[in-house]
């Protein structure tokens, strides 16, 4: 009874791929163009499809249902296989870029004369790295964590002549000759990184570093690629130099010969193990027993410790905070853009389901699921909220980079080193109230999304179980999502006070806009009354700066009363969420507004109008309570939202199919049997099912047989056999 | 670096054990008492210890950190070990209840002309079978679809003589002779069970049944037991009769020779595969061609074929429904005690982590966790839930047994049938909205708590994603959490439209007890307005009630004016939600204001109230948006809840500890490492993952090692053996 004996398209298992057909076609929604919205341009858009094909067609990167089939011994195993593949397409994105395809361009890159790799050299990569976060996460982690977690510790903290060594001459950034680990956590210290316990105490006598773990809570702990196959790793440790402690800096020690995986002396290291997802990632621990590294292997731009005697250590505070920042901002970025692509892939899954599924209603030809209005609010919101992603992650992004090339570019010029910082802080505020925001919506879309999926969803080969597992952890690591949320509700706290009381306060973002006096005062005197009737398009992004303003004003108030911030903590995360709204659905408007929205249909531009309504009117909706507390809609106002939320649902129903065609993303990046794009919903499901079953050898007789018959057989003799003839009749009655 | 070589007690390591005997000493909290009466009552709590004791020491079925390292199949594997251990359990109890440990009590009872099986027979087993959802839900479901899900549909469907020949002659509930599963759900149909399309179709010539599988979306799917265990399945399948539809009746259908495990002719079985969670169960799709079954094998308690030409059938649809209740009932009534137990769990790791974590604060001697208000909110209204549960949980399975009694007891009796009906139907709104209240809030609970764990709380040994994982499809089987609420809501709603209409309506539970027209008017007329103000205890739960009929008016108005009741399906499921509130915090206070609280201690009972308020105020602060709209508070009295709710924090903190004590969760059942008793954290966690590392041969050292050095080589030699002298110098600059 599989795909190819079923050849009347009238039967039950065809009406799926029918109904999807239809809803296609009901829908005149341009695709092209909502996908060169979604991502930046015509032209990134066009990349982004090109490397997922690449991909798509690539069995070593995509491996179809068998994926969730493995165990964690074979998904650590695999998870290198695929790196060792990945290095082969970094190697052709460099020659790519450098148009070079005759020679080994990356041995040549590896000389000491070499000119410095650019940006550009790496661009593709970078673009595919974040691809390939979508189709596997564990794989990107993996990866990630040499070439970004390693990669940035050491752009961060090195002088030029040790990112040129580390990076290029010993070929970390080619994932060749070194693997790199980032051994910052310990087993009693996450979040409170100043208080790390590792120690490198400096040996003036032989110019060297000896790191040392000094009990159990300092072991080094949830360390990626530790466990198994990092040579190197960047230590954040203690810097103790004719005994005084000058806090934590980084160093660079060997932890295996990678000519044989062997670990070095003084080096212990054990497997963290299993973990609720990304088993692929080898996490460890290391406990460091009298290792000694020279004195060169101190990441020394701007802490270093000069030979003499006395030995010295020369420090600039100001700008190893900055590149701390820097270090850490990396990973946030990214994970706002994970969400929009991650939060598309589920999205696009539990669409197509609502509209194959059929249940309840005429018994001929039951009622699709996304007929009903409790389904249409259980997926579309969840759909409007990767559109409202989409350009926030995008803008971030771009942001990103024009401070990390003014940081950069800015060499040891401290003038343009302090404007920097001012820009960095903005946008460490805005990256965590981001990052935690948005990590949040896409843990909860993927676990509410499973749901409309019914027990479906719980198969592991429709993808919602593993993809769960592994994002969780995105609200945690890389700044918990709650300290994120208190320490960028905190910032822009103290930003509002400061504006009340008529400081000087330096705003970078747009997204803090409503930051001033002026705004403040008008909030408060009440003269954004009329935005609160959302009778404009900007009314929508609006409306969360007037609750911002009025929130922080309560919080402020409070806090100057009872002079306890930590009082107002639970209301600070609110905030922070808040300003992530205002933030992504005012960029959603700027940019469906201009010029360069890429989208010229009139009709498909009306569409997303009414999914960034949607996504505010959601979030307005779901919290309510704070409008309503704060007076910026009276609870008739509320009836009003909730009404217009419920009407835009069935018009956006319509284009529903193709608004999560517009992510383009394929089948086998999908990776979901009933999440397939011909919608051929039952057959996938079970030709997948029978596919991994096939190494079974025995079809429905368990390999533990004898053991089932061995406890069963205290009992009765098979079927009827062993019945009395009476007792059978019995059973008739 | 173990726990024996640190010995110094001032070492950072014990930190966390001293702060959680502080803690225990800091409180008075009874926790015998509290215990009584979580669990009813001394008696039954003290069985509770015994039994968890049992299991404890017992480590077939506590497995400790390894159980957390299993693949599929060895989870397959090792619960069928399990099963076997427990139907030694079974055994014992059995005699234990008869006092009889001289013979094969069992085999005696298996004997046709031996006494039924009593509910007295089975109640330690029972209650055994509960406390097995804690330490491993796989287990308790892939027992319970043989015990439970099988044997309720024997018992709702079968006749006297089927139900003592199925359950007790072949052994089916002693776990021994025959092995059965559950084949309701299909791959096109879940919920909708009256359009199932397996078919049983009637052939007199031989008087007997063809079971068939029309095509492949009838194909049963997700049915446990069937891949690997089960020798008989009860299939429901439509019922055909000289071509006429009968509708969905249930029949008994062999599909393993016991003695081999081999599938009968025309059965054909394949495994699910992988799933989210509960791999150890082992759920399969059943096709049936042409198989054949005996007239008798049809459960003919309330449909009959009667032999004949024409043959007849005789049907009781009334009764038949009410059986079909009944079958479902059972596993929704546990799934609220699963959810008390499971939460007990998971808040006892986290309080006692939220007391032995310190983070940030003076260096030397950083902050607990739980000093943070943040986070006093994150851990401690999960807490109280676990306490509004408890008692609901326990008065639903009381009142369950009792209908269930009056059910079975009426025998034939139409009369005392129709009764027991309303009873049911009730019983019916009452558990679905309880099942998916509870079930979600477990579901957050084990998710938000992961979180307060930091980083920890994703290593698989502190249990929580394993947990999540195998816990969230609760809230989709036996009843889709929004269906149910759904189905529950529109109940209440018709009852209230009933009232209002001046119709009479039953009601036979407490908890629907302002579905009465007095008390609708008194909330209509506003004559309840002084509730809002939560001055005495019972206003914290009759609260809910005001907001539950303002909320179904609002409905009930909307239906009126535009007769769609879909249209406010959104607010039904808050319907739902909101009523389990009412329901389990009215029988919380009812319970500790009553003479059998078991709670003497005066000062114990003072934080038991405590942590009643705490439930209370904690999801109107979460309504709060619905609260406003309703105009059950304004917006100054939400300021106010939030204010009480935020100054109870620190007081049930003090007891927090003693709180999750008195679960009397041994450790081998809690199974984390972070979640002991000592609190001993760090030691407890460092030894658990080197415990089950332990069996790794070469430490640090990958087994595919080569495929790291082969792809790495393409690079560089090892540490500084090629670098030249003037690169050297330079990194040092």
């Amino acid at each position: 009874m599989t795909k190819a004996s079923v050849v009347d398209q009238s039967a039950p298992a065809y009406a799926p791929k029918r109904l999807l057909a239809e809803a296609r076609a009901a829908s005149k929604v341009n695709i092209e163009q909502v996908f060169a919205f979604l991502e930046g341009s015509p032209e990134k858009a066009a990349l982004t499809n090109e490397l997922l094909a690449e991909f798509a067609a690539d069995p070593a990167i995509t491996q179809g249902p068998e994926y969730y089939d493995l165990t964690k011994a074979e998904q650590r195993e695999q998870t290198v296989k695929k790196i060792a593949r990945l290095a082969l397409y970094l190697e052709n994105d460099i020659k790519l870029a450098r148009k070079q395809h005759h020679k080994d361009v990356v041995r040549d890159l590896q000389s000491p004369d070499a000119p410095m790799v650019t940006m550009s050299d790496m661009e593709r990569f970078e673009k595919r790295s974040t691809l390939v976060a979508l189709i596997d996460p564990q794989l990107a982690t993996r990866l990630g964590v040499n070439l970004s977690l390693f990669g940035n510790a050491v752009r961060g903290n090195g002088t030029d002549e040790q990112i040129k060594y580390w990076l290029q001459e010993r070929g970390l950034i080619f994932v060749k000759g070194i693997y790199g680990c980032f051994a910052m956590t310990e087993l009693g210290h996450g979040s409170n990184v100043a208080n790390l316990q590792t120690r490198a105490t400096y040996d003036p006598a032989s110019d060297s570093f000896v790191i040392q773990t000094p009990d159990l809570v300092a072991t080094k702990w949830w360390i990626g690629g530790a466990a198994h196959s990092a040579t190197h790793s960047t230590v954040y440790a203690r810097l103790i130099v004719e005994g005084k402690d000058y806090g934590v800096k980084v160093f660079v020690v060997p932890l295996r010969n990678p000519k044989t995986m062997e670990l070095l002396a003084g080096i212990s290291i054990g497997d963290i193990g299993s973990k609720m997802g990304r088993d692929g990632i080898d996490n460890g621990w290391i406990q460091f027993n009298n290792v000694r590294i020279p004195r060169e292997y101190m990441l020394s731009r701007f802490t270093k410790v000069i030979p003499g005697n006395p030995p010295k250590v020369e420090m600039e505070p100001l700008l190893d905070s900055i590149s701390g920042y820097a270090a850490l901002l990396s990973g946030r970025v990214s994970m706002v853009l994970d969400s929009y692509r991650f939060g598309a892939r589920f999205s696009t899954i539990a669409t197509r389901y609502a509209f194959g599924r059929q249940q309840f209603g005429d018994p001929t030809n039951e009622t699709q699921l996304i007929e009903y209005p409790l389904h249409q609010f259980r997926v579309l919101p969840q759909l409007a909220i990767i559109y409202m992603m989409a350009p926030g992650a995008m803008k971030l992004m771009d942001t990103y980079n024009s401070c990390l090339g003014e940081l950069y570019g800015a060499g040891d010029d401290k003038k343009k080193l302090t404007t920097v910082s001012a820009r960095m802080k903005d946008l460490f505020v805005e990256s965590a109230s981001l990052k935690a925001t948005c990590t949040w919506l896409t843990s909860t879309l993927i676990d509410e999304l499973r749901q409309t999926c019914g027990g479906h969803g719980y198969s592991s080969y429709n993808g919602f179980g593993k993809a769960y597992n592994d994002w969780v952890v995105q609200c945690t690591w890389e700044g918990d999502n709650n300290v994120l949320c208190l320490t960028s509700g905190k910032s822009l706290l103290k930003k509002f006070a400061g504006i009340v009381r008529g400081k000087k306060v330096t705003i970078c973002d747009t997204s803090m806009d409503y930051l001033r006096m002026d705004y403040i005062q008008k909030v408060v005197m009440g003269g954004t009354k009329k935005v609160s009737n959302l009778s404009t398009l900007p009314d929508y992004y609006q409306i969360w700066s007037v609750i911002l303003v009025k929130y922080l004003k309560r919080c402020a108030e409070t806090v100057r009363d009872n002079n306890d911030p930590e009082s107002v903590s639970k209301l600070l995360v609110s905030i922070a969420k808040f300003h992530a709204f205002y933030s992504m659905l005012q960029e959603f408007h700027r940019k469906l507004a201009s010029d360069q929205s890429h989208v010229g249909d009139a009709a498909t531009k009306e569409v997303l109008w009414k999914v960034y309504k949607l996504s505010s009117l959601y979030f307005i909706d779901k919290f309510s309570g704070e409008f309503q507390q704060l007076k910026v809609m009276s609870p008739d106002q509320m009836t009003n939202v909730q009404e217009q939320m419920l009407a835009i649902l069935p018009e956006i129903k319509t284009h529903a199919i193709r608004l999560t065609d517009a992510f383009h993303l394929p089948d086998a990046v999908i990776n979901s049997s009933i999440g397939n794009y011909d919608g051929d919903i039952y057959h996938n499901y079970f030709n997948d099912v029978t596919r991994v079953a096939a190494k079974d050898k025995a079809p429905g007789v368990p390999p533990y047989a004898d053991m089932l018959v061995n406890f069963l057989a205290r009992g009765d003799q098979f079927d009827n056999l062993n019945i009395s003839e009476t007792s059978f009749k019995n059973l008739g009655k």
